[in-house]
């Protein structure tokens, strides 16, 4: 029997693996992952597994979704035992999901095993709950890539609910001008969350209004801080700078 | 020097748990623990260790949140190490913040350990994705405990926005006319997800349509699934039942 997996390698800290993962590297022939993923997690492998960064290519751009599926599909036919290893856990974001129909339309049945996702453990890394009852009972996880993408999803303000906005540092400008326009308060709380659960994590925070009227070069820093999340809403401490 | 952590168990499968929370409860003096913990995981605890079940009283009423609070400051000062085990991951719902707020008051520092999430860990053990580029860009968390906190929350229908309802079960009828009264689309899937990554798993798919017009007893049934999840968006494929 062939078998594929999908498996989460968690936000970062090696002890954030779960049991499962561990006893799947161990036993995997071939190990597909991601720019993401940190790399003392591939100490858990076998000594002959076959190692796949799949992440980038050497003229550093990323490999495209289409040869990903199509080199984890040559691999399963060739391989017992594969693992398409994925940074957080498989099915938030990071396009876990075209994988799996790609490899079911080439007759497998890919199996997912969940991490530890980023969207969740990075706020409590830097102690913001995602929830807190004093001032929320929601929140919304959201991709900040693309302006008109987010601006058709978070039309308005929406008291009691905070927003965890992913890939979306590069927008941080647009993303505070335009929560801003569309009713969040000047004094709501925004904090940018990087590198979270590694040696490198920092954290900023601020009201909307104060990132809204940074310079520039600020945004250029931030841009530096890659990977990182946006987090809005209340139940952001400003006191614990 | 005191320690006090909270610790997440994940959601349900012992092997979900982390290689930090192994690690952690095998040095803990004290482990409080709630009921959707899977007690497999206390096998992790040291031979001497106390272990007490905050989750329920014996008259099976919930012990209440400050009882709780008071119990985990009780422990603190008397012993070296106290884990604080909560389903899931702390800060999604769980009230964790609340528990780091009294032992802050008290002169602790307690230190989180994240752990995966139900809220991600449960869809996709169903082979439902939190995100797929072909259907969502987004999805939002909230608890649908209460109908008058989730109408202020969800107030019309977001296209390309999965929602993920969280102790939302007994309210599963009201929940199905509401969004279908705010614009939701009458063929949009929903599932009912119970149980997820443990063995008695299981879930049922169907339209918002299809579930409003169900009789009492359907809804009697689904209460008896609990804890469960319901997942709103088009992401869910119905061709897989």
């Amino acid at each position: 029997m062939k078998e594929v997996y999908l498996l989460g390698a968690g936000p970062g800290d090696v002890e954030l693996l779960t049991l499962k993962a561990v006893k799947l590297l161990k036993r995997a022939d071939v190990v597909l992952y991601d720019a993401l993923v940190n790399p003392e997690i591939l100490h858990f492998c076998k000594k002959d597994v076959l190692l796949e960064n799949v992440g980038k290519r050497k003229d550093k751009h990323l490999k495209k979704q289409a040869e990903i599926n199509v080199l984890l599909i040559k691999y399963a036919q060739e391989f017992k035992c594969v693992v398409r290893l994925k940074g957080g856990t498989p099915f938030v974001f990071g396009r876990g999901y075209e994988e799996v129909r790609a490899l079911r339309e080439a007759g497998f049945t890919p199996v997912i095993y969940s991490g530890v996702s980023a969207t969740t453990a990075v706020p409590e890394s830097f102690m913001i709950p995602l929830v807190d009852r004093k001032y929320n009972d929601a929140y919304r996880t959201i991709t900040g890539h693309n302006m008109e993408v987010f601006s058709k999803i978070v039309r308005h303000y929406t008291p009691r609910e905070n927003l965890v906005i992913m890939m979306g540092i590069h927008n941080l400008s647009d993303i505070s001008h335009y929560l801003l326009s569309v009713g969040f308060p000047a004094t709501m709380p925004i904090a940018i969350l990087s590198k979270g659960t590694t040696q490198e994590a920092q954290n900023i925070r601020a009201t909307l209004k104060e990132i809204s009227l940074k310079k520039v070069i600020f945004f250029e820093e931030m841009r530096r801080l890659t990977p990182a999340i946006i987090f809005v809403g209340e139940s952001i401490e400003m006191n614990l700078l």
